[in-house]
């Protein structure tokens, strides 16, 4: 889907001013909080935090124009505890303290399928001591996805580079995870024609 | 292969009765041991033996007349340090104490395909226990196969029933573990056909 380009964007975004961050030094944590890494349309990561207001969530996206929409859906759904942040990743890691994060969700990451873009995976080799650094002690890394190949390319990376992996499913929707699972929008989508969703849970060694 | 029956047995197991035993009850274990289930002809466990004299270790086999070829190898070789157990895995199993294992090694075992026989497989959840328990602290489970089927289903079993994974490949031999890796039969035979061999590191958690 074509987004529209930043359409009225500074009305829309003035109120949103608590919760939608364009510069990662704005971002402040005091607490553990959830991640997720490239949120898209917040569909997840809005589920997630209202059903734990308690829990403080923490959403990042590097295309602006799919934030927004995440964000306005926070607004719309009254949810307090969940801040977006726009913008690579890896700048706003730089503006979070160690430990800070319970959990690390990659949902349905671009798998970046040439290998010449390898790099720019989230699970790729270069990503992992920052979510190391970001784990709390006990703190896992959650990932799904639809591509096979990230998730293929995803277990050895993350094995072989300092992470223990656990509860991995080839079928997540015909798996014991699949109780107390979160759909993204993505995930609607492409279960909806009979595709397999993959996941596995990741916890730094 | 077909092999012939038992030929000769009475003598030839008669020169090897310090190795080779056929009641599990017979084995006695005094130190921390490496464990091969199903070692087949036994050139890994063989090679592994000789390359490190001063460890102890122990190799099960169902097939008696393929573990007999893998006793007299160990006679020829001059190995001193290995013994060799036939019969069901789980009947040696109960004569071993907890924690005396320091890896277990899954190494090519039969892929059992069909869905009505997945239990037989060795990674099926209920062996699982049983290595738990003959693992030693900080001890592990390393299996290779070419077979994918299998091997998809033992990361899932495995991850799904109180082990973490780590160091996983999809191509043994184009990776960092195939320094130190010693080859089985299979495996010889299998690679020679440019075919990608599967290996894992499994450890309880």
């Amino acid at each position: 889907m074509r987004m529209h380009k930043r359409k009225h964007l500074a009305e829309r975004v003035g109120v949103l001013e608590n919760t939608l961050m364009f510069r990662p030094e704005n971002l402040v944590i005091n607490e553990p909080v959830f991640l997720e890494v490239g949120c898209g349309k917040g569909g997840f990561i809005c589920a997630h935090a209202e059903k734990n207001p308690t829990q403080s969530y923490v959403a990042s996206e590097m295309i602006e124009n799919v934030l927004i929409l995440a964000a306005e859906k926070a607004q719309e759904m009254n949810i307090q505890n969940l801040r977006f942040v726009a913008g690579n990743f890896l700048k706003t890691a730089e503006h979070m303290p160690d430990g800070c994060c319970k959990i690390i969700y990659l949902n349905f990451s671009d798998p970046w399928p040439k290998k010449k873009h390898a790099k720019r995976r989230l699970t790729y080799k270069s990503f992992l001591p920052v979510y190391k650094r970001l784990l709390a002690e006990g703190g896992e890394l959650h990932m799904k996805t639809d591509n096979r190949d990230l998730f293929l390319f995803s277990i050895e990376s993350l094995s072989q580079n300092g992470f223990g992996l656990k509860n991995i499913t080839w079928d997540l929707h015909n798996s014991p995870f699949c109780e107390n699972n979160i759909m993204t929008e993505y995930e609607t989508h492409f279960s909806s024609q009979g595709l397999p969703i993959y996941r596995l849970e990741a916890f730094p060694l």
